[in-house]
């Protein structure tokens, strides 16, 4: 055996025992519903991909990749495979393969494991789930706030308000004016998104520092990192001077569009501008957007934007689209922060998982095959039974055995083997907790009302 | 760009457009009602597992992993990572791991995707979803008969009978009992369950070939061959003489045993008795079974056993356990070679894809802010709806935008931009289809009834 201690996952992944599989299970079922009411339809896309698609999507992620090679490649030959990263690249190939037969806009929804090979964080593991949403073939400002509003949707379902979180929004086109005002060359201008990205993540020293490397005098730096730092309602007057550097008018105009969209989808509230926010991945074209905890704890909960050439990039037709995707780790620490999980019994209720019948035998007598008899009728009859190991009055194992989250509703006692096939029949949500003598066949009809 | 089209999935994955990935869930959504009925809790665990995790539960399928490196690794390093391949593993190390704790007998259950290093074939893919259910510190009958109850019933609930699919089971005891009535020493049992295991896929004269070169004469093999693929009710004659060799006398009590308690559960007629059954991991220590088409065209639907002595080897203590795995691949297969699915419109409706309302503006003049306003209101309402991107009357529209699978509940038709406030409703699941004229704020109450 290794050195390592083969109890535990890997770093950056999790075990999910039933507690914490079933706040994972929470928080999809809020991810599907709201993508369900927006009218996205699911896809799914394999869990290895091939290395080429993310070397044509530029991604800008490859040094965080897991490769993944089969037993039979040879051991010295490049992998083929990694394992999905993010499911744009992936969706950008499915859309490019049926571009031919498939009517746009296209709305797809995901759901799907993703995995970075980097130094485990809080909010930053190896493994995680998220949720993608994706209009494709419509480069309407409706698809850019339809995109962001299904997002809040599903937050404000989970129970998150615009005082838990916000949307900054930002423009790739707007934070190159800004640039370009500042003197920096086209050719400049991805070595500058990439200082931009980590701007949050590095001290202002070290920003200024490698602004000036990258030809800009301090003074302006000083100058841009407090204007990316300015995260401001749209109507705010320091959001319209921001905006008002932007000689080519376009940016105040698309935000004025866009702004109007998301007020009208009524999650205005939840939104502000913020120039800062320019994304690390290089397929973003125009509108780009994060949703972060106003705490500032977390990382972001979900980030996103319009990608209007990553499509083509992969050999498919010149096509717009726009879309996000959002990880269930970071989201899952922002709903603990704020006491916003309901209680196990009350996830198990919305997950349906609440037993609808424990089912006990009362003494050692009771022949335990009539008693599976029972469990598997009512089983089949579409009832979730519960058979404890014990056995005793339902009360006394009531009290012992069945945790208060994951309470029955009916407590189904088998009394005797006396050959009549009746149990006892109680309630468990009613205060009296009255019995009922029923026949076995009859049991199922009670319980289902 | 290289020579390979990168449209295409890794071959043995699959791309899984909204009509094929309805379909999966379809699937998915009858093996979680059936845990859930049966009282299984679920849990999760990574899809990168240690290497070592492996290797030490001896699954006997090494040749055919996925090995998983992070960039950071050395490339001459070992592989410190595999894709998981089946659930087992994982589950006895997260057993292990909790094992002072968890109250026993834990029953869990788990959804997750697979992965085999193998030439993909119809029904072996090399990324499939896997439907595994684990009773675990429950050494009795009645847990293996459980383990069988619990996937009998979701194929069940899937429109599958006896008819169209077997279990066939079996018990390496039994099994051993044969081998050692014809003279195979204790040492070689392990090369002879590998034989058995491949009789079904190699000719009968390679098997006598490979039977005569581990030391077993000629005729005492064909005898072997025949018995194993005696495939039969534990009643039927043959059963009886078959079980009969087993001078122990414990292969039959034990199969009498279990035949009771699945009649009692109500599977008894799915089940046959069939000592050809070995099934090629390892870690199986007594009762094992496979669920087949008796069409006999596919693979087998699902697989599992008894596996007593896992956990112990991954360091937790000693621990009987009983489970199976079913994937998604072949079950698919077997559903659409008897034409179970349902139609697209059902898997909708039941998974609860239906739209409850499709929204049309009558014309061009008509505010399009203002229709986002109610279909967003609609939204928050809970309702799922659809905004087809064309104007005109709801039944042009209908005829033209919605297919008849997504067919909304409601026309909902907003007909002037009079500043009221009005749409007309229309019910399409009613064959009069009279039109309501409502306000907006009447919408969502008039539709959720």
């Amino acid at each position: 055996m290794s050195t390592h201690n083969v109890f535990v996952p890997p770093a950056g992944t999790r075990d999910q025992y039933p507690t914490e599989m079933a706040k994972v299970r929470y928080i999809q079922d809020g991810w599907r519903r709201a993508a369900i009411r927006h009218g996205f339809d699911e896809v799914g896309g394999p869990t290895i991909e091939h290395a080429d698609v993310y070397a044509h999507s530029g991604a800008g992620i490859s040094g965080d990749l897991f490769t993944v090679k089969s037993g039979q490649t040879s051991p010295d030959s490049a992998p083929a495979f990694v394992l999905r990263a993010e499911f744009t690249p992936t969706l950008a190939r499915m859309y490019a393969a049926r571009s031919a037969t498939l009517v746009t806009p296209v709305k797809w929804f995901s759901e799907h494991q993703c995995f970075r090979a980097e130094r485990p964080q809080r909010g930053r593991l190896r493994e995680f789930m998220q949720w993608d949403c994706d209009i494709i073939g419509d480069d309407s400002v409706r698809a850019d706030a339809e995109v962001i509003g299904v997002a809040v949707d599903a937050l404000r379902s989970l129970g998150l308000t615009p005082e838990h979180v916000k949307v900054r929004i930002s423009h790739r086109g707007a934070v190159e004016s800004l640039l370009r005002a500042r003197g920096v060359p086209n050719d400049r201008l991805t070595e500058w998104f990439y200082l931009l990205d980590r701007a949050g993540k590095i001290s202002n020293d070290d920003f200024t520092t490698d602004a000036v490397r990258l030809g800009m005098p301090a003074s302006a730096a000083v100058d841009l990192l407090r204007l990316m730092a300015l995260s401001t309602p749209f109507e705010a007057p320091t959001t319209q001077v921001m905006l008002s550097e932007d000689a080519s008018g376009r940016g105040p105009e698309y935000f004025k569009a866009l702004f109007a969209e998301l007020k009208a989808g009524g999650v205005g509230d939840w939104c502000v501008l913020n120039l800062g926010i320019v994304r690390g991945l290089s397929y973003y074209s125009g509108m780009v957007f994060e949703v972060h905890g106003v705490s500032g704890k977390e990382r972001a909960i979900a980030g996103g934007g319009r990608y209007d050439h990553l499509i083509e990039q992969l050999g498919g037709p010149p096509t717009p689209a726009v879309g996000f995707g959002m990880g269930e780790a970071v989201l899952g620490h922002v709903l603990e922060e704020h006491g916003l999980y309901p209680t196990d019994r009350v996830i198990g209720e919305r997950l349906g998982l609440r037993p609808d019948v424990v089912l006990i035998a009362q003494s050692e007598e009771i022949d335990p095959v009539a008693v599976g008899q029972l469990v598997a009728q009512l089983r089949r009859a579409g009832l979730h039974v519960r058979r404890p190991d014990v056995v005793g009055s339902s009360d006394a194992v009531l009290a012992n055995v069945m945790p208060g989250a994951m309470q029955a509703r009916f407590a189904v006692t088998v009394e005797s083997s006396d050959g009549l096939g009746r149990a006892s029949v109680v309630n468990l949500d009613t205060a009296e907790r009255h019995p009922e003598t029923l026949t076995f066949a009859e049991i199922a009809g009670y319980i289902r009302g």
